[in-house]
């Protein structure tokens, strides 16, 4: 078979040779999956359900020449990501797409083939969606569905003066990817440029992480860091109607963002402190449970430093950013849509 | 305050003036709405969990001038549908958009208060969402949660050879009217106009039907006629491996419609087979059951009528529409995508 488009494949084609072989035979707790109008799901009895969603369109959140393989597996992580923030297990998915008819049979297989990828790695399974002609760009939109034990979510809210502020991982990665991707950065070594564009198609969602800091009943206040590391810990000082103070000498940066950070100065550090895409976990936690803190790094296997503080809200909830003692003052707050 | 566009008001705007006015303050087993990382929902001992997903594209499922109220009622109506189709209660429903930044400010406001005045209609409660940025046309999708008792799902595959197949409401209303506002079928009454365009703009879910067909365990198959009578009836034949005649002298009309057909004849009969977007129930019962039919006409106010029965599978699963005894050959079965 050659390379038909969408148009030649038709929506029920699409359905039959795309997506329904990605489907699990027979995923936990699925009782009608792809195929009716409505999955029919069993939600176990001790569990409450969490559900996100989560759009990316084709020339705004991916380029156009963007791998398929790669897109699908992000498409499912960025997701996987808001579950891991509430410290659920997640499930289920439905995918919805819109597809112009220019796109290629090659292109949505290979598209497909990430998708079954990332649910594979992280058991879940895909239980329903909806894909519709599109005039213009392609449209994804992934809603995740997910188990957390009953009373167990962990919401945005809780911060309490005098927490700690952790994060996972390291900052700033997948901005510079994308920043190098652009154009922009354009003085990079090889590695670098490996790495960073690496963390940029591919974030992991911390599902391990976010289970053992539920299970542990450790974080007051957890999110995943989407916006930017400033825009969201400034969503959870609304949230909590407190402020927080971060270190720039704290904060966790790879090899390869340092040499960035070297390199291009101010200009950079602000880009990691912003840029978004980052998906790893912001967690705030009482300052008597850093012991804790130890044994489930060395339980997940993931990276968690202490980057700042939680303080008194004062006239309003804000960040502040301090390096060497001084107040940073940081202009472009976090990744907006518009 | 002027008719800002999207660009204006920014993302977070549009989440604080737009989205978050429209969500309910206390939807029930809402344990955390919009704002967090994921909805957390209480899913009650009892009960399965529906999940179903439906998107909707400028210039394709939609108009540009269409108004944006009535877009906003269908953008949740057509989901509804599918619920009822599995005979369940919606509950909940996340919402997704890419919104160009032309929009303008009134324009979102009236989408939203059509949304919402669907979700106060039907009792769901808007708990999540992604608004994101377009680069040409505005997509919505909508994904609705339901609750059903425990394994009480009416599936597409049930149907029996000897069922009975009845349809809820009248046929082809909506694809008259849609043909209608494209210019074809010009010839017609204002009145005819009015309730044709209105049936297109403003489908009915029929919940209350669906729960009482499922409470009286009188469905073996239902589907939601999305995709055309036709389309959706092989549907049925194909998940529940039977084929299926229908009897066009059987066939319920609105005045309007039989107007249009005894116009234009065969071909605005065909469309009415095929054109889709009605949202009424089909379904299959046992012959014995027809007593049990007319109880539930009573019930829940909604006519229904037998329009064919279910015979044995032959080569393939398929329909087979009679008129006056005679076999009617039908050229193009039902909506497709692309």
């Amino acid at each position: 078979m050659g390379d038909k488009s969408v148009a030649n494949l038709g929506e029920f084609g699409v359905i039959q040779h795309i997506f329904a072989p990605i489907q699990s035979k027979q995923g936990e707790g699925v009782q009608l999956g792809i195929g009716d109008d409505a999955a029919c799901l069993v939600v176990p009895r001790t569990q409450d359900l969490l559900a996100t969603t989560d759009t990316m369109v084709e020339g705004i959140h991916f380029s156009s020449d963007a791998d398929p393989y790669l897109l699908g597996q992000k498409a499912l992580a960025v997701n996987l990501s808001d579950i891991a923030a509430m410290g659920g297990l997640p499930r289920w998915y439905l995918l919805s797409m819109a597809v112009p008819n220019r796109t290629s049979q090659s292109w949505l297989e290979e598209f497909a083939r990430g998708v079954k990828a990332a649910s594979e790695m992280f058991h879940v399974a895909l239980v329903g969606g909806d894909t519709v002609r599109s005039n213009a760009k392609i449209v994804i939109t992934v809603q995740m569905l997910g188990l957390i034990g009953q009373h167990r979510a962990v919401a945005r809210s809780g911060a309490q003066v005098g927490d700690r502020l952790y994060l996972s991982g390291t900052l700033g990665d997948s901005a510079f990817g994308l920043a190098h991707l652009l154009g922009k950065l354009p003085a990079m070594l090889a590695d670098d440029v490996s790495y960073l564009s690496r963390r940029h198609h591919l974030p992991e969602p911390r599902i391990q992480l976010g289970m053992a800091l539920q299970d542990a009943a450790l974080a007051h206040a957890c999110i995943d860091v989407s916006d930017g590391l400033l825009a969201d810990l400034q969503h959870i000082c609304e949230a909590s109607q407190v402020s927080a103070v971060v270190d720039v000498e704290k904060l966790p940066f790879s090899e390869s963002a340092q040499r960035v950070i070297a390199q291009y100065g101010r200009s950079a550090l602000e880009l990691a402190l912003t840029g978004g895409e980052d998906y790893e976990l912001l967690f705030a936690i009482s300052p008597g449970a850093a012991d804790q803190v130890e044994k489930i790094v060395h339980q997940v296997g993931v990276s968690l430093v202490e980057i700042g503080e939680v303080v008194g809200v004062g006239e309003r909830p804000g960040v502040v950013v301090r390096q060497g003692g001084e107040v940073l003052s940081i202009a472009q707050s976090g990744w907006t849509h518009f």
